[in-house]
């Protein structure tokens, strides 16, 4: 009952989509050379998923077929949903961005007001696809387990389908965001060096023949990579609370009601994410971040009320609930760390605008750096990056102790799962940057008026803040996220070792999770290695692929000197196709790394000392991941967000405006911040959780062998 | 008797030291001019020293009445003595440094070989004296504890001021390595920035005012702050195997071997340290390279003899070993264990050079990337940097593996000291670079002939290679040293919680070291943030003294036109007093982060939670620090050193050579990675063990109060 009503809410998102969908196609769409530009955009960006999907479609059926081999049809089929459903969110989402970019263009010509509304409304479309798909494919599925094939609630088999979901959407995500991220950051990067610092013409001239794939990059990146990132952090952390309740009340009556809890507080935010959608709308002073956060904060606002309706609901305020483990709390206490998870998202918010806001020191320093030259810039940079891991950090640890102590590990779940009940509202945010990042390049590429490109510039910079809250927000969520699946780890581990009857596999295993095992340190170490390494391959990836663009971008000019003078027209589809196939190549290797690393690390420590070791080793290993990751992606992304503003600053006519010395030293910066912000900064995010969960799955794969 | 003979052999450094010294003094000092600059650079690196000592000074009284006062004084005294060692070390050092630069410079005029004899000697004046003092400082007076005032080996008292001891070493060495990097760095970057890029004159041009400064810098960062790094490492990992061994046989009659032991693999390595320098001469193919690393392989080889025999002198190879809590070893599996030391230290070399070695892909890698422009560079450095934390952590995983299984804790303890008894050679190893470095410098100011020059310029680019090896070597033993220290403060905590009657601050408290427990995952946040936040202040630091130095030097230019012309004499000790009073201001607040932190942390955990929580919370935090500082610090010093080869293989005539688009873009990158490699990644080292060293002591005061 209460599910089926979960139920119907997740379909509003859907409703909402349709019928925005529907009014943005009705929009005007411009002349035609617009409508050409924008072709020209959706073809590559259409090329390139179907490419990107086809080959994780190979990986994933590889994967469908062993997990399914290893723990039955059911559970292959959860990891089935979440794969399917993921690149079905970033598709969708991205189809309607490549859409709604040339009409925003068009729209900006009459209003800002205008732009803003087309290009938010298709932002939201992804937004509540992404929290809609991701809150319908874990509720319906549980409800097919548990309803009409007879599982129970705690049953292993529902609890492991559940997981395989969760990996189905981390898996698609790792691949969406470090493709997506090598894609843009390649063309943008690459674009950049050829086109404004060797040919000296300017971004999104159409004389650049990696102008296009610029275009497609940010439809590719920021928007189905940051959709999948987000529909995954989503059903992961939905999955792991609901696997940490079946965990923590097995044979308890109030089961059932606390696993569907994080499951009606994600309904719920639904609806208030929606409504909050109706309330961005441009005030009379034309603040367009006024206007977002004007919606952002009715949709807290209204979360507040539905969550307290979804407690009363499902869990009661009054009623007192107590773990296997003898942790006891009421509805009130789970109530109050939603809230919390509600006040960290706002705190980060505000401590990413503080780092990467042109209103504030940081960025400002970067700025003032830039005066001395390239190389103090990036020190300042890097500095700024270093210190922005800071005050989040604090933000989660705060978060942590006040939710622990309010409901436990269980509080810590709820508090995220608060936090992600937004999702659909921040990743509105999110999308609505590369649509007014793309509608800036087709005004410029159309040669419409200054006052278009004005209109779609001042959309832009806000999108480039929006880009970099949501980004911090991604991270700050991740990271609790991977602490609730490691939770989910450590107590599913617990739980073989106790019923070692049933799953010989784990009979004399004794767990040591003591920092004073020197198995957990050598866990921490190989753990908190990887988000280096990963963010190593990412980066050296952007440089190879920007490298190539330069040359084939240098080819084209050398081959076809008409282009320069505007006579010949570049061929826009090579650059395309070829940053296509590099992508690709390069995403291979370090997606499969945290994939492989938990299995590699388990067996090789198994072997040198034995399992107990081994299974001390992985935990520790999931939470070195999670640490380093944490503060590895958070100083990539603000620090990169921060450099991208310091250009901007500078731009906007300090310390001697475009053009001068500090201006070339700040497009840099600029550059450096750019595979650090958006490739693998954010790439991290799935890096860890896939960590997390493969861990999860060989833990369920080891139970069903017979020891 | 045994420790008789320890400190006979350890007065055998000082000798060597007095007879360097004496034949160093006693060689040509060159021209008047010569003389006259270095003069310039011995009296500001005097001026610095004597400033900084003052300021720690302060710091140091302040600590040495609180540690006496809650500690009594005899652990007081050890606190001195650590400090006032460790600051001994690091001034001969740079006075001995001082000197030799000339005699390098006047020695290359002659040949090769007799300037590389001048400059490793001055170097292994230095090396030898850090070992022999530490280890001189640690067996007497650990002789006068247990010998004149009749204490047991075990006592607390002696426990206490052992790491009192180690803790005076880390404070001199935490603000010795921050402000000689501040100082350093500051003086290189601002002089390159004002003087290579906007007056367009060379490195080391008479003209640009900041040059002595820069030279000084050389001195007092990477001679007296490598030195009080090194002294602190040595002193830190001897004193907390000492205390692991007087934790695990409390009670048992082998006691007073095994807390011998350590200090008689120590003393026998400074014998083969010093006949190693023997063998450094240059060879026939003048590969200065191979003259280090022959007599680098005649001391390690000689070590393996030396600690075989202090082996069975000491503990005896066929005597078994139990350790309180029951792990059993022979004294076969601690030699074996000392072996995989030195392996580990010689992989660590090689990983090191690989990384930053100019013969290899990654410095290649970050040359080709300088051709497509400033921020290619950056991020191929970046990625390289990142890059370069996976190998040696994978060496140090293993290291503690194998150690682990041969011997338990002890055996990680053992391998650490093997790795650190060979201090002495390492620091000759660097400690030689400064040198050379300051050698060209006076051979550029002085104006001698350009065969000199190139003599100088061969040593330097050696002197670069062993900077960053030394550094490599220093953070992989820090990281393996503060894995001691932190197995010293779950041991001691245990001990403390065990005999809680005589130890009533003690009672009731439960350890929970599991990662299972929030606390600790807020612990290991906690300490994992200390390094990225030290890093940034470190990183601002250099940023701002560059920017003050820049306008300093402007300054000159501006109000003494003479100065371009050579008609007039810049005013170098003006930047040397700007740069020294900036320095000491800026080194401050970032050394008390790891002093206060973990006070700071047990008290807000304390008032939060409790004392059982507290106690975990510290535990992790301590290993937090540990994991994210040593990617942190090794990413830092890699990619550092392989900017700065990147720079000088492209000078070598490699993409256009000195003065293209690609070498500026180098010279960004070289830009950057000054404070990465010199100020804030070293410095990271004594912060590491600084964080773990105050959490004993913390220890110890609370096992004196009164519960």
């Amino acid at each position: 009952m209460a599910l089926l009503l979960i139920i119907i809410l997740g379909l509003l998102s859907i409703v909402y989509g349709a019928w925005a969908t529907k009014s943005l196609i009705a929009a005007d769409a411009g002349s035609a050379r617009m409508q050409e530009i924008a072709g020209a955009i959706a073809e590559g960006a259409q090329a390139y998923l179907r490419r990107q999907y086809t080959t994780i479609g190979i990986v994933g059926v590889v994967i469908f077929v062993l997990v399914s081999y290893f723990l039955g049809l059911a559970v292959g089929v959860g990891f089935l949903i979440g794969a399917v459903l993921s690149g079905v969110a970033g598709f969708i989402g991205m189809n309607v961005s490549v859409r709604a970019n040339v009409r925003t263009a068009q729209a900006a010509s009459k209003s800002l007001g205008a732009g803003l509304e087309i290009a938010f409304k298709s932002g939201a479309v992804t937004g509540m696809l992404v929290a809609g798909l991701a809150l319908l494919g874990v509720a319906i599925y549980y409800g097919v387990l548990t309803g009409a094939l007879g599982y129970q609630p705690g049953d292993r088999l529902v609890v492991d389908a559940l997981v395989a979901l969760g990996f189905g959407a981390s898996l698609i995500s790792i691949f969406a965001r470090l493709g997506g991220g090598i894609f843009t950051k390649g063309a943008d990067v690459g674009g950049d060096l050829v086109g404004k610092v060797e040919a000296g013409i300017p971004e999104d001239d159409p004389r650049n023949p990696a102008t296009i794939a610029d275009n497609v990059g940010d439809n590719v990146g920021d928007c189905a990579g940051m959709a999948a990132d987000l529909f995954e952090t989503y059903a992961v952390t939905v999955v792991a609370t609901m696997v940490l309740a079946s965990i923590f009340f097995a044979g308890n009556a109030a089961l059932s009601s606390l696993m569907l809890y994080p499951l009606g507080i994600c309904a719920i935010c639904i609806v208030t994410s929606i409504a909050g959608t109706f309330f961005v709308k441009l005030p009379a002073s034309q603040s367009i971040m006024g206007a977002l956060y004007r919606g952002f904060g009715v949709a807290a606002a209204l979360s507040l009320v539905g969550i307290a309706i979804a407690t009363a609901l499902l869990v009661g305020f009054s009623t007192e609930y107590t773990t296997a483990g003898g942790t006891t709390f009421s509805g009130w206490d789970l109530y109050l760390c939603a809230i919390v998870g509600l006040v960290i998202t706002g705190l980060i918010v505000v401590i990413t605008e503080y780092y990467t806001g042109t209103n504030f020191r940081p960025v400002k320093s970067i700025a003032a750096a830039s005066v001395t030259g390239h190389g103090t810039n990036v020190i300042q940079g890097l500095a700024v990056s270093l210190e922005a891991t800071a005050l989040p950090a604090l933000v989660i640890i705060a978060g942590i102790i006040v939710t622990y102590s309010l409901a436990g590990l269980f509080g810590i779940a709820i508090a995220v799962t608060a936090m992600l009940a937004l999702a659909g509202f921040v990743v509105a945010l999110d999308a609505f940057g590369p649509v007014t990042d793309n509608a800036g390049g087709i005004a410029e590429m159309a040669g419409l008026p200054a006052e278009v490109r004005n209109s779609t510039d001042a959309l832009d910079a806000v999108g480039n803040t929006t880009k970099a809250v949501t980004k911090g927000y991604a991270i700050g969520s991740a990271g609790l996220g991977a602490l609730v699946l490691f939770a989910a780890y450590t107590s599913d581990l617990n739980h073989f070792i106790a019923n070692a009857a049933q799953y010989p596999y784990f009979a004399n295993v004794k767990l040591d999770f003591s920092l004073a095992n020197p198995y957990v340190v050598v866990g921490l170490l190989f753990g908190g290695m990887l988000p280096f390494l990963f963010g190593a391959m990412g980066m050296t990836a952007v440089g190879r692929c920007a490298g190539s663009i330069v040359e084939e971008v240098r080819r084209q000019f050398r081959e076809k000197p008409g282009i320069m003078e505007g006579k010949d027209r570049p061929d826009y589809g090579r650059a395309v196709d070829l940053l296509t196939k590099a992508a690709i190549k390069e995403m291979i290797i370090p997606s499969l790394l945290p994939v492989l690393s938990p299995i590699v690390g388990y067996f090789i420590i198994l072997a040198v000392a034995g399992k107990s070791e081994a299974f001390s080793a992985v935990g520790a290993m999931l939470l070195g991941v999670i640490v380093t990751g944490l503060f590895v992606a958070l100083s990539m992304t603000s620090g990169g967000g921060a450099w991208d503003n310091a250009k901007k600053y500078i731009e906007d006519g300090h310390h001697g405006g475009k053009g001068s010395e500090a201006h070339k030293a700040a497009v840099t910066g600029d550059t450096v911040g750019d595979p650090y912000k958006d490739t693998a900064g954010p790439a991290v995010n799935p890096m860890i959780k896939i960590t997390n969960i493969v861990a999860l799955l060989l833990l369920a794969i080891l139970a069903h062998s017979a020891g």
